[in-house]
C-alpha cells in the first residue's frame, strides 16, 4: 500500500487568473477565441473546415485541435489554415497550459480568430476555461434531441449551440425545437445556429456570427460567457 | 485561497479488490454483468430496448442506467424490465459503489444479465472497473470510423463492439471496415456486432453473443477483459 500527503491550493482560483490573463492578452491583439465542445464525431473538424474556406484566404485563422491520441484532425486542417495538434495522451479534456503551447507553436499569431477543437466529450472540458471569449457547444442531429437536459453543464456555459448534420433529418428522430427549448431551459441566452456541413445551410449565420462577436470585441471588449 | 491536506492511499487496489469481490459474487449468482460504453447518442438506451424486446418475457433482466441529470432512459427501459437511474448529479463516468448502490436498489435480484449503461462518454468511463464480466463498447456510424483510433483506452480495454446505426450508412461517410481495422488494432479479440436497432439488422447475433457469454460465466467462470 502507498501513501500520498499532498498540500493542495487553491488551485481553481489560480487556473481562472490564468485563462484571464491569455483571454485580456487575445483580447488586446483582437484575437477572438473560440472554444468548440461536443461529443466524439458531432462534426467539430469539419465545421472549421467549412468555416475556414467561407472566411477564404487569407483566412486569418488559427487552430488548436486537442485529441487523445493521433493527429488525424489536424491534418484535415493544415491546408485550410495554420493548424496545431494538441495531443492529450489519455486525458479527456484540453487545459490551458496545453493550448498556451499550441499557441506559442502556431505559425503565426496574426489571426482574427483562434479556434480550439476540444476533446470530443460532452462531459469534462466543460469544466476547464481555456481562456476563450465564446464557448460553443456542438450537438449532431444523429445525438437525439434529449441531450441539452442530459448534459446540462456543456449547454449552460456556452454562448452558442450549433446543431449539426441538419441533411440527416429526414433519418433520425430529432426535433430542432425541441433541442432549442431543452438547451434554453439550460441557458436562456443562447445564440443557436442549426446548419449541414455537406450542404452548406446555416453556414453563412454561423460566420457572421462570428464575424460580429470579433466586432464587439474590438469596440468594446467580450466578456466570456461561462461559469 | 483555501487549503487542504488529505491523505491519500492506494484507492485504485483498493477499488479493484472491490471490483472483483462484486464480480465473483455475480459470477456465483449466475448472472453476466456487462458495462456498456459510447458517446452520447450511439444508441444504447435503444440497444438495452432491442435486447430486452428480443430475449422476451420474463427476460430475466435487469438495467442500471447512467446519466448526470435526469431519468429519462430509465422511463425508456422500466417498462421492458426492471431498472434503477444512476444520477451521478456531475460526474463524467459511473464508480463502483453508485453501481452497487443500484443493484441493491433493483426490484429483483433473479436476472441472468445486468447491463449497466454508462454515462455517455467515450473517454472517463474506461477508466472505471465496474465488477462487469464484460465491457462492450458502442460506435455509431454518424460518429465516424475514425474514432477507434482518436479513442483508443474504451476500444482497448473491452471485449465486444458493436457498431450502432447501419441503416444510416447510405447518408454518412463511413467504412465498417475501416472502423474494424482501426478498432482490431488497438484491441485484437474484439468481437463484433454491427446492428441496426431501427431494422432488426445483427440484433439475433448481439444477443446469441449474449446467451453464449453467459452460457462461459455457468460453465467456467469468465475473465474480464480489461486493463
Amino acid at each position: 500500500m502507498s501513501q500520498v500527503i499532498s498540500v493542495q491550493r487553491d488551485v481553481s482560483a489560480d487556473a481562472r487568473h490564468k485563462a484571464d490573463d491569455f483571454r485580456r492578452m487575445m483580447t488586446r491583439q483582437g484575437t477572438l477565441v473560440v472554444n468548440l465542445m461536443s461529443s466524439p464525431g458531432a462534426g467539430k473538424t469539419s465545421l472549421l473546415s467549412a468555416t475556414a474556406r467561407r472566411f477564404g484566404s487569407p483566412a486569418r485563422i488559427g487552430i488548436l485541435v486537442g485529441d487523445i491520441a493521433t493527429d488525424r484532425d489536424a491534418q484535415r486542417l493544415a491546408h485550410l489554415a495554420p493548424t496545431v495538434q494538441l495531443t492529450t495522451g489519455g486525458a479527456c479534456h484540453l487545459e490551458l497550459p496545453l493550448v498556451q503551447r499550441g499557441w506559442e507553436a502556431l505559425a503565426t499569431h496574426e489571426v482574427d480568430f483562434l479556434f480550439i477543437e476540444n476533446v470530443g466529450n460532452l462531459v469534462c472540458p466543460a469544466s476547464h476555461d481555456l481562456g476563450e471569449h465564446r464557448r460553443v457547444v456542438m450537438l449532431s442531429t444523429t445525438e437525439g434531441d434529449d441531450k441539452p437536459a442530459k448534459y446540462p453543464k456543456a449547454f449552460r456555459t456556452s454562448g452558442a449551440l450549433v446543431i449539426s448534420k441538419l441533411d440527416l433529418l429526414p433519418h433520425v428522430p430529432f426535433s430542432v425545437d425541441a433541442a432549442i427549448a431543452d438547451a434554453r431551459a439550460t441557458q436562456p441566452k443562447l445564440a443557436v445556429f442549426p446548419l449541414s456541413v455537406l450542404c452548406g445551410d446555416g453556414i453563412e449565420a454561423w460566420c457572421d456570427y462570428l464575424l460580429e462577436e470579433r466586432r464587439k470585441l474590438l469596440t468594446a471588449g467580450v466578456e466570456a460567457v461561462h461559469a
